[in-house]
């Protein structure tokens, strides 16, 4: 069997999340079938993203600079820091649109099965930025998986020293979801937390 | 609501086949974090495929050369010419190993709906090269869809005339296949086109 000549590339690309042998060839023949439209463009904009994406030195997060322009917006409210897994994360709540305040990024949740420890996640960091403000709140915007709740547990006792309000986001009822979908926890946690109907 | 800085790529991969936003993001994530070890590499072999892949000028493959190596290569049966739609195809052919003529890409089937007509196909040039050529067989490896029979019913008619033998692949169960999952048309294809147990 012919070695396809292509081979590296499109296993190199059938490693990404997501993606498969099969879907990597469909893409790079698309690519090939489109150099000039979306091939080159593409590699400009991975280029582009190579050379001038940084880490911000405060959460974490990915930016043009080493204070991100979340950290560096004075409009927004520095009084809270939303704790989240990871930037897809992050990027998740700013598409809401209605949080303002700033982000702490952890780079993932502590697991036993998977060996990460506290000293592998942005963990000190966010206790020093805690030490150094005053009054402010702890959002905790952590999966509702087992790993994740585990995090947040370790997370409130860890800060809870320091005097600051700590929070997670509600459970409840998806919206759109339909009662007969879902699984007895997020019911039994709907229930509990149910408010008043305005 | 802030605008993500990285929407442009998003958007450039998310439309790629197969992709959404979801794992557009996803994607870019995962290279950001992995930059020199996956990011670097893909861009360079991006940006080689770019460079050094062209079409073959007889059969319409891809490749390093514009005679591709299968065109050029003197072993192969050249009394086999086996149309397909598109790369993908002969790929999925070259992976069994089984098949050992020449190619021939359409660049996609005839469609009503779609608006596709044999000028958008390389069937002019499918039909110099079977001129050209005497007692060539011209396999059709063309989808069972609606419209890729059309496209092969108007290829037999249109080859019938320069006295080749054109014949097409077999139908039938799947290898693997239950028959239970089986669509009707498929189980009386395989009806028909039984063969003695051997």
């Amino acid at each position: 069997m012919k070695k396809n000549f292509l081979e590296n590339t499109i296993k190199r690309l059938s490693k990404l999340p997501g993606l498969g042998p099969r879907s990597a060839r469909r893409i790079i023949f698309h690519l090939l079938k489109n150099k000039d439209e979306i091939l080159t463009p593409l590699i400009q904009d991975l280029l582009e993203v190579r050379e001038k994406i940084i880490t911000c030195k405060i959460c974490g997060n990915l930016d043009f600079e080493d204070t991100c322009s979340i950290c560096i917006d004075e409009d927004r409210n520095n009084k809270l820091i939303c704790v989240v897994e990871n930037i897809p994360d992050l990027w998740a709540l700013e598409r809401s649109g209605i949080y303002n305040g700033k982000y702490h990024i952890l780079g993932g949740v502590l697991s036993a099965i998977d060996g990460v420890n506290p000293r592998e996640l942005n963990i000190l960091s966010l206790e020093e930025r805690v030490k150094a403000s005053d009054d402010v709140e702890i959002i905790m915007a952590i999966s509702a998986t087992l790993d994740g709740q585990t995090t947040a547990h370790y997370l409130s006792k860890l800060l809870q020293k320091h005097g600051n309000k700590i929070t997670r986001l509600a459970h409840g009822v998806p919206i759109g979801g339909e009662l007969d979908y879902l699984d007895d926890g997020t019911i039994s946690q709907a229930l509990k937390g149910r408010t008043l109907f305005e």
